[in-house]
Formats: C-alpha cells, structure tokens, sequence
C-alpha cells in the first residue's frame, strides 16, 4: 500500500477503505509513517470530510491503537460524561458523584484545559493532594470500591489520537468534525463504558460557536456512540455566558461543592440534574428523564452524592479538609473589583473574553507545559439578565500577577454589556440528540 | 508571526501577504518550519487555489531563495524555452542550436526524468562524454562563446523549490497549477531570461491531462512571466500520441539529429518551427512568427544550426563522432518487434503507456536514484492516421532485460488501436496563450 495514494484518494473525495485508514494510523504510531504525510492527510480530511462509516473506522482504529479497558466485572451499566468545554464549566465534579450516589458506576477519565476552556484534572488537582494519575489498575480498583472513578489520560488509552491530536493543533486541522469526533469517542470508548452522555457546548465561548456546527459535532459523536452498541444521548447546551459564577480551578471546586449541597447557581444546578437524570436514565436506575433527575435530586437532598464526592476525593489522595474550610485556601495577592458603568440590565457576559482573561492571570495554560496557578480565577457576583446599579461590583479578578491585575481590570469590564431592557432569556439546554435525530429540549 | 495561523489563513480561503508566504518559504529553507506544517501548508493550498498576485510572489520569493544568474553582459534578448514534459519530447535538441543559430542566444537549465516523461539532461547525457553539470561560471562561460548553452539545475538555483518538489511528491499536493506555475518559474526566471516560450502540452501522455488544466496552467505561466516583466508567450499542444517516433534517450538525440538535417518527423519539424519561430520574434530577430519559422527553416537549410549543436557538444565534453556515426553506438541485447493484428488506420498510440513502457526498458526512472540505459526504448514505424497490413512492423522495442523484453510485447501492442476509416486529424499546435488571452492556433 502507498501512502501517496491514501493521500491522493483522500484529497480527490474518495472513501477510504478500513485497510487505508489502517495503514496510516498504524504506520504514524510505529514512525514509518512520517509527520508530513499525516498532515498532508488531515488537511485533506479537513476538505473531504468522511462518511460516517469511515469515521467510525477511524474511531476504532485509534481506540484500539492502545487498549481498552475491562470493565465487565463491575456490576451495573457504566456511564460517562463528555463536554465538549466550557467556560465555568465544572458540572462533571458535581456530576459524577450524583450519578454514582444513585447507583450508576461512572468511570471517568478527563483532559486538562488548554486554550480558553477549563479542563477536570486541573480542578480536582487544585483540591491539594488529589492524585489524577492512577494507572489502569488502580482505576479498576477505585470504580470497584466506590462506583466512581475521575482519572487523566494514561498512555495505554488510544496514543495515536493523541500523537495526532498534537500534531492536528500545530497543522491547523483541529477544527474538522469527523477528526474531533474520532479523537473524543476513541477515548471514551477505551474506558470501558457501556452508554455515554455527551454535553456540546454552543455559543461564543464553546469550541463550536455556531447552533449548527454543534448539531453536527453531537451527531457525528452520537453516530459513532451507537456504531459500537453504546447508548450515546447528546445535549446542545449554551456557552454564551459561563456556566455558574465560578471560573478558575479553586473557585470552581468550591462552586461544585455548593452544588453538591442544592446550593449551587442556577444553571451548574439545571444543567447538572438533567445530564445526570440522563445518565442515570441510561444506567437503568430510572424509567425516564423526569425520574432520573428526580433521583439525582433525593442524593443532594439525602447528601449521599456529597458524601461519595469526599469519599472519592480521600481515595485519590486529595485532603477533604479544604473542602471542609475552603476560607483555609490560599488567597490571591491581588483581587481586582468590576464595577458596572451605568444602571441598567446586564445584557451578556463574553465568556471566551472571560476565558482569555482567567488564562493572563495564571489560571489556564497556553502551552501544555505551563503551570497553573489553582487559586487564581474570576467570581462573577451577576448573571445575564440580572439588574445592576452604576458602581456596583459585578466581578472579582483574582491573581499573584502583578502585571495581570492591571491589565485584566479592561478586558473583564469589557467582557459585559449593558441595557436598559431586560434581556430575553435564552435556555440552557436547548436540544437534545439522540440515534432517532435531534429535537428541541424541555422537561 | 505564527505558522499555524497562516496555514489556517489559507485553509479558510484568505490571501496570505508577502511576509506570510516568506516567512513559510524561508522557514523551510532553514529549517525552522518543520516539513508538515509546510505539508499541510501545501494541501491547503491545493484546496484554496492561489490568486494571480499570491502566485507571483510565491515565485519570487522561491526565486530568491537561489542565485539569479545575471547574463545582462551577454548581447541581445535571451530566450529560452520550457516544456511540461511529453512522451518522444526531444524538442529543446534541435530546438536550442536553431535558435541560436539565428542570433538570439538560448540558456537552457533543463531538467532529468521522472514518471513517463523524458527529460532533456538525459538525452543530453546519451551523447557519450556530454557533460550537464557545469557550474554557474562555466554556465556564463558557454553562453558568451556560443550563444547557447544546456545544462542541469545546479543547488544555487531555487533551493526552495527543490526542497518544495520533494515534499509535493509524496504528500500528493503535485497536481496544483499555482505550486506547479510557481516551481516552473521560479527556475526558468533564474536562468537570467528576457523572454520565454512554453510548451504546455495536453492529452493522455500530459502531466495535464484535459485541454482546460492546461490553458489554465498555460495562463498561470505567462501571468508569472508577463509580472516579472519577461515576454511569455504559451502554446497548448498535443500529447496524446507521442512526439516523433523515437522514445529513449538515445534514439531521441538521433531524431533530434535528422531534425536539425531538416529530415525529421513531421510532427517534431512542425513543433520545431512553430516553438523556435517564436523565440525568434520575442529575440527580435523576425518581425513576426512567419518571418521567424523562415529564419529557423533558413539555419535548418544552410546547415548552421547543425554546426552550432556540434559546437555545443563538444564545448560540453561530447563525443560527436556518435553523431556522425550513429550506428557505431551500442546496441541493445534485446529488439522486440510489435505487429499489427490486422488491416486499417492506426486510431492511435497511447503515450502513457509507450512512456511508462520505455521506464520498463530501462529507458526512464521509477525513483531519482535509479540509473537509466540511454540506449534503451521504443522506435514507431508509423503514427496515428496511417494505414498498416495485419503483420507489418509498427513498432520497435530496445532492451537488455530479459522480462522487460517479454513483458512489453503486450503493452506496447496494447497501445495502438486500429480502425478501418482514417480517423480525423487532430491539430499538433492548438492554441497560442499570451498576456491578451487565448486563441485557437494557425499560421
């Protein structure tokens, strides 16, 4: 087989066949495959599309470029959930042991942030002590124990996805649905889950900004899901504003613990009830939505879901005592005030603008390697919709850099906008998708 | 500046700037900006096209990566001519020394071959002691002496764009008339030209296949040299059978010899006039191309332009006692003899299949380091239009590989088709491509 030829076919429209798709994926993972034809191949790819059958091929071909994890022995159906990122977006530290307190086992292996979206790893590692790198079998050991696991990537987990997925970012062929699509499921497929709950963030501060390129990306997910006979439910959910008042690793954990308790905004409540109701729906333990969020909501209530939350925390290695008594945290150097210019309604908060900005204080990672400082962040005190006075403070900027307190006080404060009328509300789950199409969401 | 950016820049459709493709160009060159950025570079480029205005100044800038041989010493109107490469092409043999006879000096910087197509050095090369490796300095040396001179790309000229070449091969981002225009121009504009003739050839032994690439190809070409303020003037012309009836490189040079006698194949004569004709006129040596294919005809007649090619050839290195004495050159193990299967026309000969024939021989080159037998390839006894009896001799193969020998018999008969009307002729030159446009060809 010629690679030239792979690239070729690829690049003039055809389909490829399982064996084509083989010899490249294969090929780039041994090294006899050079970096340069892969590229020229993604680039491809990112013109050509695939179908859906070649898509799922190329699923399966990087899921089982490393292994796949056993999780037969463990009782009950095993659910995930993957999110696309968000800003704010911390639903799956609340998320996981809801689901689990209900009696769904769910095995979750997470990403850490990069670029203007905040990754799980780097919240729960902000808890101090909280260990994300067990290897395989301590992961099996931990779902066994508690029904619930929250671990990074290991290297055993589809390494040609992530040999590519490093080399897609450096090519500019990152934005490529069938590409991501592939990249996404082939790493959750590996961990051993028997349905999955996908939350596909649209808006401004998602990684798809358009309604349509989110239907498009749930449905690639969803397709690919049920190829492999795993119940896959996707949710399109609103990234306009961020998702609850919390941004920045620290500020988030403690957002989540609220949440565990019902106290948590709003939206992280809503959106966390009906990904969970589903999860749970998925994982048997309710006969439909409505009952599976009811159920979630008798574990909050009951506080088992935050009782499994500091059980999980103690097993990975993490100290319960912060969570406890987070005033014990450390606290910032600087804490920068927002004000509100004028009287009126807040009409929007850019949450990419407001992602970027969490970043310049030390709270994200531009490059892989960087440091993140856990405890520096943003507190948001309003929401979209919520009516302010001129002068009131309607953000917290919180950093140790000293030139960044300066320089995001102007970024923030940019990042609202201002009415004299109440903006109309706009959901947050706004569809759902599933292997029967996509349909507009509501309880 | 960021290569990701530019890259995703021209992925998206956008014009990149000057410094964007100068900072992709020179990267490269250095080495700063790895080869799949620049592939994935390429493939975006395939996909997204290159305006006029990108086109020239990718040439330029590939252009200055190398030596731009000043011959600005050199009396009168430089001009030389490039062909997109053909099956039986020997046309730069005779064409150069006619050319030069008339008064307008020809630097010639050819190129070897690769696929089906010969390449001028080779041919070149066939005429034992032929040397095409001179340097920059002899290159300046030969051209003031005689007014001519045939040599190989040396590592000064255009460095990017061999470097480029490479990469397109085996990333299948070669079929790209932008990348293509640019890597034709690039060299032909450091050979220190004022004007160019070009030779775009079309039909099933092209490297453009269909007559609408290769106007377009054609356009692109004479748009590059028109912006570099050199007068370029195209001709699209046929490929479908090949040119003359000798293929190989040996058998080339003594075609190309009966040609300069004013004795060769009608069709090699026909293109000889009409491509030197006009180098000629933009020579200014003829006031039109009439006038110029007479003063061609006249050096032909007087013997001249013979004088001049022995001329050549010796101040090369080249033996021409084997051009005196052809039949004192060695002879192949091996001559294979293709019949006719019945009576009628020859419809006709498939060039593709008689060029990729002549690499079986041993005539042409499968990988750049393969080593050619310049005396290997295939001699016609007839062209399309011809009528033959079941039996008669239509077609000559030379080897010295045994299989070869065996194997080609099929093919080659393969490659004519008969008919019992006489096909309609098709015209040799079809149309002429300048800076006013595109017009059907006659004299």
């Amino acid at each position: 087989m010629n690679v030239v030829e792979i690239i070729r076919k690829k690049r003039n429209g055809a389909v490829l066949e399982s064996a084509e798709l083989k010899f490249i994926i294969d090929g780039y993972v041994r090294g006899t495959v050079p970096e340069y034809q892969v590229s020229a191949f993604l680039m491809a790819t990112y013109f050509q599309g695939m179908t859906k059958e070649e898509t799922s091929e190329f699923t399966r071909l990087m899921l089982h470029s490393g292994d796949v994890i056993d999780l037969s022995t463990i009782h009950g159906v095993k659910v995930d959930k993957h999110s696309t990122g968000g800003v704010g977006d911390k639903i799956s530290l609340p998320l996981a042991p809801i689901v689990a307190a209900c009696g769904v086992p769910v095995p979750m292996i997470s990403g850490r942030g990069l670029g203007h979206t905040g990754g799980t790893l780097d919240k729960l590692e902000s808890i101090p002590g909280f260990k994300t790198n067990l290897t395989i079998n301590e992961y099996r050991r931990v779902i066994a124990e508690l029904g619930l696991v929250m671990i990074g990537q290991t290297k055993e987990i589809a390494p040609a996805d992530k040999k590519m997925y490093a080399l897609r970012d450096v090519t500019a062929t990152v934005e490529c649905i069938p590409l991501i699509a592939g990249s996404i499921m082939s790493k959750k497929l590996a961990e051993g889950i028997d349905a999955l709950v996908l939350d596909v963030k649209t808006g401004r501060g998602a990684f798809m900004q358009t309604y349509e390129q989110s239907v498009e990306l749930a449905q690639a997910l969803v397709e690919i899901g049920t190829s492999f006979g795993k119940q896959t439910v996707g949710f399109i959910t609103d990234m306009n504003q961020p998702l609850g008042k919390a941004i920045g690793n620290w500020f988030e954990v403690v957002e989540s613990m609220e949440c565990l308790r019902g106290n948590g905004p709003a939206d992280v409540m809503e959106l966390t009830y009906v990904l969970g109701g589903m999860m749970v729906v998925l994982g048997k333990k309710a006969a439909n939505l409505e009952e599976g969020i009811q159920r979630c909501r008798e574990v909050v209530e009951n506080g088992f879901a935050e009782k499994k939350f500091f059980a999980l925390v103690e097993r990975q290695g993490g100290k319960i005592s912060y969570l406890h008594h987070p005033d014990r945290y450390p606290i910032s150097k600087h804490r920068v005030t927002i004000t509100a210019p004028r009287d009126g309604y807040i009409s929007s908060i850019d949450s990419l603008e407001l992602g970027l900005s969490v970043i310049s204080l030390g709270g994200g990672r531009t490059k892989v390697d960087d440091v993140i400082d856990p405890k520096a962040g943003i507190l948001l005190k309003n929401k979209a919709g919520d009516h302010v006075k001129a002068g009131d403070v309607v953000a917290e900027c919180f950093t140790d850099n000293d030139a960044a307190a300066e320089a995001v006080i102007h970024r923030v404060a940019n990042a609202f906008t201002f009415a004299s009328v109440q903006p109309k509300s706009v959901p947050l789950v706004i569809s759902i998708v599933d292997k029967d199409g996509v349909r507009p969401f509501s309880l």
